[in-house]
């Protein structure tokens, strides 16, 4: 049975914090083997990822099929059917509007000093994405990751998905040309991070890596953090809806399962004010699940993870759900707006019973790789910053450099670094000799 | 001596791509050691602080006295000299004024098919500093730090500086308090990051630590990453010098030296299309070293490091520069603004002969802590941005939901979530029955 809380039990207070560090999933110890992984792709390149490929995932590669072929991509492409298409082809275009409102500005001013300051936003040369793989993966995944770096102005945009066994998704495939992206490397696991990092022979290697994978695929993009960038290290998945008892029982309960379904550490939460209602929609969870094609994983996911929690009112609903710093928060209340103003930590807010959050996995536009495992307190959903970087300008006129170089000086003094205060004191000097 | 390089060199692109990849710093395996620190933290809280640093430090302190007391602390700043202080204030003033161009803007549009999407930035709630330790402790990194989280609108900073037998430097503490830290532990290490990421009985844990420090603060920060948000791991800092025979040699030179000071693993790069001029260079380096009072750490860092190179042309040396994706990048050319527009990674560019690289430590306004070892490639400097994170938002109108509902129900299908089509078309199935 899913958990099942309200804020006047006596022993509340305990109960959440329980509940708020509860592990959901196991964290492997797998330091110690990606740390091999990656000095053998280091030592060996394109030989090490092919025997690590053969191992893991019963595939034989050579350097000439690390990529998939254009012409097995063109035949797969083939195969997919008009209304995926289409449906890929509606969400790539509204992902693209909603990202290409992230593009930065550049600034420059001059300001009171003199000095003209400033920065200018540049994108990465090359980004590899990493798409877990098989059968399981996801296109709209290839969206999410691909069209930011895209919208940012990325020049080499290359994947790396594992197809144990050779399976490939044409639908990936397809999203993948859609968003530009130049080839398709048919590795994963730690090899494949290591190979976008460090390159090989075959795989050039890349500036950032992105997209989400298992213990090995995120302790490989930690231990290679800083030689390239990385977005995150994503935990399981989790939805908070808070829902009031003006809602159908049912909507609130598939919205819930549509969270659990992915995975069994996936976390489902309600908050409500109201007990009976929390209580019809646990009731139309288990309904529901009957009959759901993947009620199995659904099913342990919210057993072993679900709560509802009963508060008092939506403003204690809204503090608590600050606590938890969700993934997904669907606010299905009378004033949605209202309380989505008054959030403070979530990866993504979707607003009012008419919005879904499998909306926001597909076609609403925003990205739906998000901050997971309370993350949301100090992170944010990728975007197409994540693709980008900031270089800072300044430009010193004589007379601005004569009006605050001496402070600088000063401080320079204070810290002990001479060379520092030498440097602006042979240009001042040159400015007292031309005014002598 | 340094590296002499030229472009016409036969064997110029082998010695320029050993000279990218040669390494700097020693990497310490430090990992296990951090991972028992962090396990012990977690473990003992505060009494393994305390013995930590006891340790290390020679410090014995206790649970009352890990904070710096507000007592020691006023009256340390009562020694900074008024022309510290108002060097600082300055400082402080500029940088503030700079970082708040930064602060991010809300969006919030309404689509054709009738969505509201936008997204919102909020703060994060508290953030660490890390600041080395000791008498080597820089007031300048302080406010770097600390400004743009304060900008930000963080409500609570607090600074761990390891103070190695209790030393404090008093504009540090000045520097703290004008920057709104709240408290001021002095303890480092792994230790101390291991404190603020996981909180002990005195210290309340922080959602975000940023600033430098040793190998072992680096992989402790690198282990806590995911439970709170960090900066980057910042290596040994660099600069490079674009410099026409138009120039002083002595101004290059000083510049050069302003960075080498530093740490003598820090690098210090002039590229230059004139022999003679990077020739005049390296003769007034040698001169300043003979007088300089960091010479030892300057002059191993120039003989070890350090590098010359001449290319044909200015549009060459921009090439080399971006492959090199220095620190800190100064333009000492005729068209500086020119060829600043022609950069694409860097992490500050200061433009033109008046603006010694000196100037943004200080009292430019941009931030100084800044993407070092070839990072400018996928990350930026310390900026506003950092201390907060942005929310996305997506409200549907029923109109809405029918427009782009059925497509999000073909793509869930497609990648066999159920559940996810579900709770779009128990959505689209109350409409239906509207309209019947």
């Amino acid at each position: 049975m899913p958990v099942f809380l309200s804020t006047t039990d006596a022993d509340f207070d305990a109960a959440f914090a329980a509940f708020l560090t509860a592990k959901r999933d196991e964290e492997a110890d797998v330091g110690a083997v990606v740390a091999g992984i990656i000095a053998d792709v280091a030592r060996r390149g394109d030989r090490a990822v092919i025997e690590l490929t053969a191992r893991f995932d019963r595939l034989e590669l050579t350097p000439e099929t690390l990529a998939i072929p254009r012409a097995e991509i063109d035949a797969a492409i083939a195969t997919v059917p008009p209304q995926e298409r289409d449906a890929l082809d509606l969400a790539a275009a509204r992902i693209r509007a909603y990202h290409e409102r992230q593009v930065p500005h550049d600034e420059s001013w001059t300001d009171p000093s003199g000095a003209t300051l400033g920065w200018r936003w540049t994108p990465v040369e090359a980004a590899g994405l990493y798409v877990p793989g098989g059968l399981a993966s996801y296109p709209s995944s290839v969206l999410m990751n691909a069209i930011p770096a895209q919208v940012a102005g990325v020049e080499r945009l290359v994947i790396c998905a594992p197809t144990p066994g050779g399976q490939v998704n044409p639908l990936v495939l397809y999203a993948a040309r859609t968003a530009g992206v130049e080839s398709i490397y048919r590795i994963g696991g730690a090899q494949a991070v290591a190979a976008l990092a460090l390159g090989t022979e075959t795989i050039a290697k890349v500036d950032k890596i992105t997209g989400p994978g298992n213990a090995y695929v995120a302790e490989a993009k930690r231990q290679v953090f800083g030689r390239v960038g990385i977005d995150m290290i994503a935990g399981p998945s989790e939805i908070l809806v808070i829902a009031d008892r003006d809602n159908d029982p049912d909507w609130i309960a598939v919205d819930l399962l549509s969270q659990a379904e992915h995975d069994e550490s996936a976390q489902s939460i309600l908050i409500t004010d109201d007990a009976g209602f929390g209580r019809a929609v646990a009731a139309a969870v288990e309904k529901r699940l009957e009959t759901l094609e993947r009620r199995a994983i659904a099913g342990a996911s919210w057993r072993d993870h679900g709560a509802v929690i009963v508060t008092r009112d939506l403003e204690e609903a809204a503090t608590l759900s600050d606590r938890i710093a969700p993934e997904h928060l669907e606010l299905c209340v009378a004033d949605a707006d209202g309380l989505a103003a008054r959030i403070r930590h979530a990866g993504a807010i979707f607003i009012g019973a008419w919005t879904p959050e499998a909306i926001g996995d597909y076609v609403g536009g925003p990205n739906h790789v998000l901050p997971t495992s309370r993350s949301a307190r100090f992170s944010s959903g990728l975007s197409v910053l994540d693709f980008m970087k900031r270089t800072t300008l300044a430009r010193m006129s004589p007379a601005s450099l004569a009006a605050i170089g001496p402070a600088a000086e000063t401080l320079a003094k204070s810290e002990s670094l001479e060379a520092h205060g030498l440097s602006v004191r042979a240009r001042l000097d040159r400015l007292n000799e031309g005014a002598a």
